[in-house]
């Protein structure tokens, strides 16, 4: 039983507000329930069930430390119970009050304690040095990332199936809807909708169907469990035929769905904001449609969890200011550095490139990329310091996808992308980045330091030490490794390479040593400082374009 | 004598307003002054010259045809003279009264008739159809620019023998600067400052100099009977060591610079405002002077001639408002044309590669590309459905570079660049767009009308016609040349080829026949639509990335 459900039942069990109670598997000795940072603190009433309590009631509550106060949303989850959840960003004493339009919900107060995170929490996600990202504790977070749409929405076998598959794999992100899609619906029809009501499309929109969010808070707590975030997909566009409505609510249905979904998410530390998915083929909504539901987000989160909206083929304006990172459906822009690079720049935002185009074998040519294809870009995107994003679509007589349903992983892509993911987790903290803007978009790294350096689908048989002048001096030591990333093999080279300064520009090896590579394509070089003159004395580079 | 200079001729003779005033060239019948349409018509008045009426004298005027009134800015020309200077956009009767806070100058009233534009005179340029340009009166403007930073600030001899060279140059936009830049300085001191004072840095910033101003609109008149529109650059950060100070002027001082130069020269309507090139280098401004410089230059200018902002290293959000198109430093963006259409969906704004790097030999690696790589780039950015921009600099003892100090054009690029002009001046007058976008960004046109197919580095022997459904049907013939964008020939193939749906998302010929190609790079395919069935019967393709 984990801490969410232990104070769950305590609150049942006892009808009293959690603040007069301990947590006692967690904090025996203490006086106050205990909770560590970045977990759910939850807070169950009894409240009103008559009426229309998604409508009617007013439920709030602030929660201070003394230093700082944070107002949160709570919601009604039927029955007559109300719920509020917090995730805590600092540790020590907390207090808090509710806030209701109703006597039973109001003035209720409590105490807690938050320890330090252990194991694998290391709290929300934030942007992080401007193009990339970390955990709130510090620890880089460098995504990649998959999606299936409509995997929560499946028979429990199914998604204990994509859960398992998932353990296996070395996705840390994961791209999901809150609506059911179409696609696959005959085989596999939704077990739970959003609203009350009769599918399908016979809802009471003013009154939400708890058990659908519990199921997918369920979902997204276990995502939590494996470290893997859920980016989640607020709307979009594919009804198809099912005219179920969820695409043609009115702006107040919109609004208070959001307000819904995130008073009972916000406090998952795992939770990506994704305002909506190929957003433009909505064309229901306006683009001010969009920025509202950017605001009313990001207005409604007390924590400031990650919001982007992914594109069809008109790019939303990311850089408008709720906007937190940009997330780009274009392959085309992925099958090469000197591409992938040119969105940082506008954007001034971490770039993830969550729709590169699928690997499959689909009849769409979104879903036509070979395991070699995918991965090739993705190698492409990480030399750019950007990030990719990977799905899968091979045909099945059920509409058994991975897109769209969940299951199991059918394409050659992931082991590639695990082999990929650890040379991310060993690259430097602060993230990949351009050596040489606008110049050679094959080298990524951070300067004096480390470089990566990616040739695609060049087959160049020997690469000749070249490193452009950034953070180096003469007599810096570098050690290579030859990379297959198709074949994930590293190969070390004998020796080091020496710096000396070339030109004005470049620093090449002191005798002129260059690197042999095979004559095949995908090839990467690692390239580490290892001694040697320190990288400090390096003089400031001269600005120039 | 042009209409301006016979204006002012008349006013300086007689001492009256214009408004009691006959233009006899133009109109010998008629009792009030007649003006072309986007001319520029001219009020002079005698005024106070004590103190400092740069900063003391308020003189606007009100323009109507009795349907829309203008407010236009008036300015201190020196010796007691202010001038007043208004761009008629709608043909017919104009009236005017002005405003000041100095009696000789408030509540003088004219009229005027405004007659169609002749000859070149097409208004001023706007966008046009999102990503492109047009004249007032609806002809396109394709930009070919180029870029000479001083010019204008030589001797009469060099300044005359740029306006020659440009007079046989296909460049129709040429970005130059308002103050003066370091480089060439020791053998070509300018010889007009625009403040008064002495030099180097003895400035009064509260006084113009009228002189340096009536110059640099004099060029500025030429280059627009030459038909090429001036993008002026209001800032650069190009003083080097000189220390004049035009770098660290106040923001008070900034701002009424901007507003006397605008109410100079909006009335001319071959200006495009540059707020400044490689602007992010000019470290003593932040990203919010940039902001009110934009601000302030829209608000003064009664025309809203084009606004843009030039990068050197970081690129200004161009998705304000008050950008009117992207002006990009980006070489490497132009290298393919998968690249230089990027900034197009970011910004649904006509986007100019105003810098794709120069042809030339300078040690600088922003100067070295080939005649042979800019033409490359320029097609690049073409069929991107985007602008690029051209310059030189060939080394020179006495510093004499195209770049910097006009001159004469010594590269390979001009002729084929007026090669390529030709081709953009017969393309589609809504400009070129990418066709298949993020798919195959090697072809740009217009849907079932005409395409242009750029080959660039790459050099196939033969290309399967094979174009992209949009707007498509069976049965429509085209006919095709083959372009070799170097060796300035456009060879025509025998027979027409006549489209057949070959698979989902492309048409092919009926017969499957190729283009044969030359193993040559740099080579185009331009395919025109000539007869046979009609594109309004194809469908509208499924919405799809």
């Amino acid at each position: 039983m984990n801490a969410l459900a232990a104070l769950r039942t305590l609150v049942a069990a006892t009808g009293l507000s959690l603040g007069a109670m301990l947590l006692p598997a967690r904090c025996p000795a203490a006086e106050t329930p205990t909770i560590e940072q970045w977990d759910v603190f939850e807070i169950e009433l009894k409240g009103p069930s008559e009426g229309n309590p998604f409508v009617d009631v007013r439920f709030t509550a602030a929660f201070t430390n003394g230093t700082k106060t944070i107002e949160v949303p709570g919601f009604y989850d039927g029955d007559g119970v109300y719920r509020l959840r917090f995730m805590p960003e600092q540790t020590g004493s907390w207090r808090y009050e509710t806030r209701s339009n109703r006597w039973p919900l109001t003035g209720k107060m409590g105490s807690f304690t938050v320890v330090p995170a252990t194991g694998r929490n290391h709290g929300p996600v934030r942007v992080h040095n401007t193009y990339h990202f970390a955990y709130a504790d510090g620890t880089p977070f460098k995504p990649l990332g998959t999606t299936s749409y409509s995997w929560a929405h499946r028979t429990d076998a199914l998604e204990e199936q994509t859960l398992k598959t998932l353990a296996g794999a070395p996705f840390n992100k994961l791209r999901m809807a809150v609506f059911p899609q179409a696609h696959g619906i005959k085989t596999m029809p939704p077990p739970r909708w959003p609203f009350a009501g009769t599918p399908p499309h016979d809802w009471d929109f003013t009154r939400f169907n708890p058990d659908f969010f519990r199921h997918l808070e369920k979902r997204i707590a276990q995502l939590r469990e494996l470290g893997i975030e859920c980016d989640l997909i607020l709307f979009h566009p594919y009804d198809d035929d099912q005219d179920w409505g969820f695409e043609t609510m009115d702006p107040a249905t919109d609004d208070r769905y959001l307000r819904y979904i995130v008073a009972r998410l916000s406090a998952y530390r795992n939770i990506w904001w994704s305002m909506g998915n190929e957003y433009d083929f909505l064309r229901t909504k306006t683009e001010a449609d969009w920025d509202r539901y950017f605001q009313v987000v990001q207005q409604s989160d007390p924590y400031g969890h990650l919001r982007s909206i992914h594109n069809g083929r008109l790019i939303y304006n990311n850089t408008h200011p709720w906007v937190t990172h940009a997330s780009i459906q274009n392959g085309m822009a992925t099958e090469d550095p000197g591409r992938a690079e040119l969105y940082r720049d506008v954007y001034r935002k971490p770039v993830v490139y969550d729709e590169l185009k699928y690997e499959g074998n689909h009849n769409l040519r979104w879903a036509q990329l070979s395991g070699q294809e995918l991965v090739h870009r993705f190698w492409c995107c990480t030399v750019a310091g950007t990030y990719g994003g990977h799905s899968e679509y091979f045909e099945n007589p059920e509409d058994l996808v991975w897109l769209g349903q969940g299951g199991v992983l059918h394409g050659e892509s992931p082991a590639r992308l695990a082999f990929l993911k650890k040379i991310l987790d060993e690259a430097p903290a602060g993230g990949i980045d351009p050596i040489d803007k606008w110049q050679d978009p094959r080298i990524g790294g951070k300067a004096g330091e480390y470089y990566l350096v990616y040739f695609g689908r060049e087959t160049p048989k020997s690469w000749p030490f070249k490193l452009y002048r950034d953070g180096l001096v003469d007599g810096m030591q570098f050690r290579i490794e030859v990379i297959d990333a198709w074949n994930m093999t590293t190969s070390p080279l004998e020796g080091v390479f020496v710096t000396k300064r070339k030109d004005r520009y470049f620093f090449a090896d002191k005798d002129g040593r260059a690197v042999a590579l095979p004559d095949k394509p995908y090839q990467a070089l690692r390239i580490r400082y290892v001694g040697g003159a320190v990288a400090g004395d390096a003089q400031k580079a001269p600005v120039e374009p």
